[in-house]
């Protein structure tokens, strides 16, 4: 656990050193000062710069010997490549927790760089300096408002608190998960760009986050594993806590070949990956729309008991596409009892369909308390475990309401998500709704996220 | 050929009979009024309401004998079920060419309904009036400015002219596609919606839209086929001279169960259809994101003579994620050859990746430059049919200028593709782009629209 401990310092820092700080907006060295005190990061911070007195109004520091202070928690390396090695050195002289190496130019260029890493790797042992990267935009931690990262787009962010963690390997695709949680509302704990890995890993990581208790569930951007077989034993342990969502690219032999030269990552056998993934219970999704389709759904929804979805529409042919979506992908969607039919004929037009999917029709529009009386017979019936609702209106909030009440009175522990396939001009109404219950934009998407939810929920009660 | 003229006129109608205009905003017969007048159409409207002198400014007449005109290019029956073969008859007697049947209640209800609708049909035929439905929202012609429909949010839309048609069974899902349309800035030729076909089919309207000169893609949603012999006999002429999109559900036992009480279609076996697309040479899509995107791209893109892709990004990982996305469906990520490697290292730094995908690294945001540069190698070199590009910057529309004009000075004939996962962030560069671009949220999305303009130009090709 000591690795554990000594990751959990570094997100939570009292003393940070900045190494290649700098007054020139052209170099990283700035926008990593600028990120940590813009985002009102409380500890100290020491820039280092032969060259300068000051910079952002800081003190500045000739060398990493010349500052009067040591066991920094964090140090961040903003020097390029050749001069890495020798600055973790007289790092480790000051007894230095981690260091954050930023610089490219190592294993993912090819064999110049990979001996550079192995340099750096060498000088980290000796040094017992633990280093994140090389080739990393750095890392995040909100609750300490700690943003030690130089990438533009993640500086120009406000951060909001939330129960997600982001592992990714890839730091530009790590940025745009950055912007899209911001887009979908979404709160994010802890964010770490792994980069080539040299030393601490995704399992490393994933151990830590394991015991991070504002972290709800961990959401992963993967290329290649370095240590295969240990990651497993921990991935294994984490999912009976908390979900881990994977995304794994590489996957193909060019997919593989632009992994070796992005981070030098090995992608190896997909299948293996697969089987590996599967064996430790972590969720797999396709691209980042499915990952963050599922992780909304994951920090909202409770867990379905079993795999009987419920569909309830205001349109016809959305509830054949739902169905469609739910079977393919080895949901049920039962025919419902003659006792739930007929308290819905008590009210819907001749014309409705009662049985499951339930269709409204468009009379629902004039009517639109039939949502909230649909929505509660469904839910307090014993004959599904999740439901799934399709909305094709142009409408304002008042049915956003009308479910969201409708579900709280219900009481019930099955998990509600929506699709509402008008685009924009629902776009108040989506909103409102998604404060309790998820929306996609599309019924695979919804569908899909509902099969992954039963996944998890057959992992957690397999364990 | 007569079916296909008297489609033609009935959507270019110059006499306009409504019957059951009403007076009264919970009545469809308001909204149908309401819509033909507010959308700007210039013909002759006669509204028919025993009860009412003039609504809406129109003159209003008692029954469909008392209009002092006859020879309707079009009526639209807004009539309760159980008149509706009464009114048809009415209609035939004034020699009206085809009725819009928007009454739900007919063979989607189960056996009562399927007697009301033989009757319907019955009164059709002894009268030579053709039917549009029932059970539809309508249709529209957007270059006559003909809006015949009751849909809410259809007639909330200002409807813009291009170059689809959309023929859907479904009303409301028809609906949230103009909706989708109208978020995309995509227009449109033609709306129709077939409802439950009693007389004319999907088959019909496909052959009439292979003649409408103003629609270049066709883009349907389907249920079940009533004469899928007929249909697929005019798919496969359609197919050489335009491409069909579609969306077929009902495809799982329960999509079929839902079908059956939505239009009363029969789904039919899914391999069926399957095979019969294929056959044809329609592009069949999951749901309507992807039905979208590839309308979208078919409209502005060429097609690409090959399937061999070109990747270029901003960062590593979306390169990675793209390469996997494109192999997975078909498509071939060559690696380049030395003349364009040593083309792209002259000017990108020494971490870049130079062969496919191009990987620019963070370093272009400094050196927008570089897109241009690498479009133009990559859009002159003989060793691509297609580029996607894959954007993950925070940035202004500078980069999506640049993009556009390097595409169009190399004068190339390859389709470029984009997929910009950076949310919100970037929407005015993003929509900047799409003047020129189609862009996508993900590069699942990218890759499997190009999957699909590989396809159809071998389709077309095949013919």
């Amino acid at each position: 656990m000591e690795t554990v401990h000594r990751i959990e310092r570094a997100l939570n820092p009292e003393k940070i050193v900045v190494v290649g700080a700098s007054r020139d907006p052209n170099k990283f060295g700035y926008w990593i000062l600028k990120a940590l005190i813009e985002h009102g990061y409380k500890g100290k911070i020491y820039p280092v710069n032969p060259k300068a007195d000051r910079i952002l109004g800081l003190k500045c520091y000739q060398s990493v010997k010349s500052v009067d202070d040591e066991d920094f928690d964090l140090a961040i390396v903003a020097v390029p490549a050749r001069f890495t090695s020798d600055v973790i050195s007289e790092l480790g002289e000051k007894d230095t927790n981690v260091a954050i190496v930023i610089a490219s130019g190592f294993s993912e260029i090819g064999e110049e760089g990979r001996k550079l890493e192995e340099k750096l790797v060498e000088a980290a042992r000796e040094s017992n300096v633990r280093i994140i990267g090389p080739n990393t935009l750095g890392i995040i931690n909100t609750h300490k408002k700690l943003v030690a990262n130089f990438g533009r787009a993640i500086i120009a962010r406000r951060h909001k608190k939330g129960p997600i963690a982001f592992l990714t390997q890839s730091g530009a695709f790590g940025q745009s998960l950055l912007c899209w949680a911001e887009d979908a509302g979404i709160g994010f704990s802890t964010f770490i760009n792994t980069g080539n890995e040299a030393d601490l890993t995704c399992s490393d990581f994933l151990e830590y986050l394991a015991t991070d208790k504002n972290t709800k569930v961990i959401v992963m951007y993967v290329e290649g594993l370095r240590d295969a077989r240990r990651f497993m034993n921990i991935a294994k342990s984490v999912t009976r806590i908390k979900p881990i969502i994977a995304l794994k690219a590489g996957r193909t032999s060019s997919g593989a070949r632009a992994a070796a030269s992005h981070t030098g990552s090995m992608a190896g056998s997909d299948q293996i990956y697969d089987a590996a993934f599967k064996q430790c219970g972590i969720l797999r999704v396709y691209d980042h729309e499915e990952m963050f389709d599922l992780a909304k759904a994951l920090v909202s929804q409770p867990l379905p008991r079993g795999n009987r979805i419920g569909i309830l529409t205001s349109s016809g042919g959305l509830g054949v596409q739902l169905a469609d979506a739910c079977e393919t992908r080895g949901l049920k969607v039962p025919r419902f009892s003659e006792s739930i039919t007929r308290q819905l004929q008590g009210f819907l037009p001749r014309f409705a369909a009662v049985s499951n999917p339930v269709d409204m029709t468009s009379q629902v529009h004039l009517n639109p308390e039939w949502w909230g009386r649909c929505c509660s017979i469904l839910l307090k019936s014993g004959e599904i475990d999740g439901l799934i609702l399709g909305i094709s209106a142009f409408t304002d909030v008042e049915i956003s309401r009308i479910i969201i009440d409708a579900i709280g009175r219900s009481e019930s522990s099955k998990p509600v998500l929506c699709t509402w396939v008008i685009g924009k001009a629902a776009r108040r109404a989506m909103k409102y709704l998604e404060k309790k219950v998820p929306v996609y934009e599309s019924p695979e998407r919804a569908a899909r996220v509902m099969a992954h939810l039963y996944k998890y929920s057959m992992i957690k009660g397999g364990h």
